[in-house]
């Protein structure tokens, strides 16, 4: 039996290596996984996990540095969400939506009280792609209209308009399944679609452009602008100066809802409670999953406007689900309210962020030739990736996969022997560690990465 | 403060009364509710539950004969679901679908186990609209086609694939959303579409009507077939001999997908793990949702034929969510298992279905006027109430609201004050308490039902 050391100190058995067998067995046997071809896959057995490190059954330690699917914002079983869970499971595991109920108001409640001013009610569903659709059906029963504008470089969740939404490969295998979506080009000054050559040249450009689809769609046609605050898997593109203040114009302009896609960012990933507190321009709906219980019980909602929550006084809303306001998801949202209050998430974010990972990052786009540019802010970094500096060529091609995907897989494979679980997109990798990760874990976590970077190095050179 | 005593005969305290006034202004203020008009509603609040029954601040017991959403077949807060969320919190509450997990794998080992032979795999979702869509997402990437046939008079979810196959009128402001899909009528006999008067009749006309459908759409856009197994929501309609096997046959003929939804009647509902189990017709893809942990952490998903599987060996599956196969929820479902298989459950749901409510229920097909049929499995009945035996005019018209479902309000309320939540929905009462409901109480439930009828015996009569 092996013993795993806990961030308190104290030791832990894992099960026994042989255990391992089974987990297997039934995975391969019975699991059909995500985004996968089932065949051409192996699934990690994983044995225990606790704050920012995760075990496997042979007993290596992972440091996630990417959240699992940067979600887990409290890490690992943090004792306070598993006693919430615990504690709700023992008075009242789960009540229908349409009942009245505790913890399920309070956390509404909550949110509502940290949502910019104005947002006032919440809609809660089991998720984030769930998020993003009834948020768009309010839109579209608020407005009387159909089309939704999305960004390409987006990915939205996998249900059918979700999916629709999105802008990147994975809605290929889905197009058109919700057909009243389109897409538009956003910011993202390294590889600016507009030939801008500043932040405040790439906000004015990307705006012109999106009023020009806004006309050439036909404004009164479009029920729904979404965007994430900042874009996530992506490429973590945060929004230069005066971008979403002019996409709140745009919409107050043209009567089209503005939705903010927060699923990712949202509850202290860029230490602040949403987003759009970092950047201004004040959306009508707010779509929240992951962070908002750092996913422990599925959990997703959407933060209404006065506006149009008042609109559905009397129109009925045309959505719902079994499990909308589940107490037991609730009550580790209450919690993950009280903890990050009592231990200062939202500061320990943003000090961590600008104090550690800034300049750690800033200085491997000097010593990393393969590194051409790092963005991000809190706890969200992206670092990309390039075979020049000079023409800022991808390491791997838009897309790739198989061989063409070598060396980024070479790159994850070379973080992992060294201790780290990293998140890598295309050409890119993610930094998104829990906000709990001490600073030692992060320094060390940064040192692993630094190294691997070496393979990176390699192969641009090459 | 109030007691309650539950079914172990222990008193347990009551939330204080005045608690009541902060879960209603949290609720109103701040929490947006399914399918409704926000200001017309007053959710009650809901202090506790315990098995069949529960209970609101001022100490009214409640004993649920809709268990909840027809979610809940282990009743409120069985110790052993307890237990098990309990235990699965305190040793890794959640991990993402990429990895191997030891109560996923088991879970999805134990569906397999007692699904029907063949059907291999399970694709784990948060609930059964998005099992419904990721079941579509399947068939269209297997098939290459892309239209969906379902019912009129059927509810499939409300994400957008999932609503716009539903053949009832929470669709009708959702329309057109997944455009690929197509309505025929199902079976139906009481009020036959296709004027048929014997079960057999009904059968072979609906099946003949279902392929004129399929010909007609072209069977080479066809991609699946969609039905619940007994017809839920829109009237616990219990397919006539052969039916099943029919559909299964013309699928077989005209290589489409057959998509089995047991998301309402599957784990337990009509004495059966699967619904189909009762009815023959394998289906290729039964995705389910609800009974599979209770609801007691949102949970759902498809399982899948070794057929459909083994396409997507090779070819990768379109589709993913970041809770597929949550851990906490997996636990949940593991424990069902154990329950069903120590309690012997479905055999206690034939045993009372049989015993107790079917021939209670025919009985007042004969004593109430206001009764045209009753019908059902399991403990899983309708009660379809009408104005006149005769013309069987349904006793509110279809889609009713308002005044309009007077009569309608009037039974609920008058089942209410009896002591009994019913489940309504047009001009139907149906009867689906927990699985795990004592004989008394199933009983005393539907003498207070059968009470309640008077009301709608005046209506009729009026």
């Amino acid at each position: 039996m092996t013993n795993f050391t806990d961030r308190h100190g104290v030791s832990h058995p894992l099960p026994a290596p042989e255990a391992e067998a089974q987990v297997r067995a039934d995975d391969r046997g019975h699991v059909f996984h995500s985004w996968s071809a089932q065949a051409l896959i192996d699934p990690l057995p994983v044995a225990a996990g606790e704050g920012s490190t995760f075990w496997d059954y042979q007993g290596n330690a992972y440091l996630d540095f990417s959240s699992q699917l940067v979600n887990l914002n409290l890490g690992h079983q943090h004792p306070d969400l598993v006693a919430a869970i615990q504690q709700q499971a023992g008075r009242l595991a789960t009540i229908q939506p349409s009942i009245a109920n505790d913890v399920r108001g309070e956390l509404a409640r909550l949110i509502a009280e940290v949502a910019p001013d104005g947002l006032e009610k919440v809609f809660f569903t089991n998720g984030g792609a769930e998020a993003n659709e009834y948020a768009v059906r309010m839109a579209r029963q608020f407005t009387g209209r159909r089309k939704v504008l999305s960004m390409y470089r987006s990915y939205h969740g996998s249900t059918s308009t979700a999916i629709s939404l999105t802008g990147d490969p994975r809605r290929w295998a889905n197009d058109g399944v919700d057909n009243g979506t389109v897409r538009f080009f956003g910011p993202y000054l390294y590889r600016s679609p507009f030939h801008a050559e500043t932040p405040e040249q790439e906000s004015e450009r990307a705006l012109a452009h999106l009023e020009q689809t806004i006309q050439l769609e036909g404004p009164q046609t479009i029920a729904a602008i979404i965007i994430e605050t900042v874009v996530g898997t992506n490429g973590v593109l945060v929004p230069p100066p005066g971008y979403l203040q002019g996409v709140r114009d745009l919409c107050d302009r043209y009567g089209i809802v503005y939705i903010a896609d927060e699923v990712m960012v949202g509850f202290g990933r860029l230490g602040e409670w949403f987003g759009v507190d970092a950047f201004g321009g004040q959306p009508d709906l707010i779509t929240f999953a992951k962070g908002v219980n750092s996913g422990y019980v599925p959990l997703g909602g959407v933060v209404i406007s006065e506006r149009i929550a008042a609109a559905f006084d009397t129109m009925p809303f045309a959505g719902g689900l079994t499990y909308s306001g589940h107490p037991l998801a609730c009550a580790a949202g209450v919690a993950t309210f009280e903890v990050f209050r009592r231990d200062g998430i939202l500061e320990r974010v943003r000090d961590l962020g600008e104090r550690i990972v800034e300049p750690t990052l800033r200085a491997w786009a000097e010593s990393h030739p393969s590194v051409g540019e790092v963005r991000g802010r809190g706890l969200f970094w992206a670092i990309e990736l390039v075979r020049d500096r000079e023409t800022r060529e991808p390491l791997v091609p838009f897309n790739a996969s198989g061989a063409d995907a070598a060396p980024m897989g070479a790159f994850a494979a070379a973080a992992k022997k060294a201790g780290v679980w990293p998140f890598t997109h295309f050409n890119r990798v993610h930094v998104a560690p829990p906000l709990v990760i001490s600073e030692d874990d992060l320094v060390r976590g940064l040192t692993a990465i630094d190294g691997a970077l070496a393979v990176a190095d390699e192969a641009a050179a090459g």
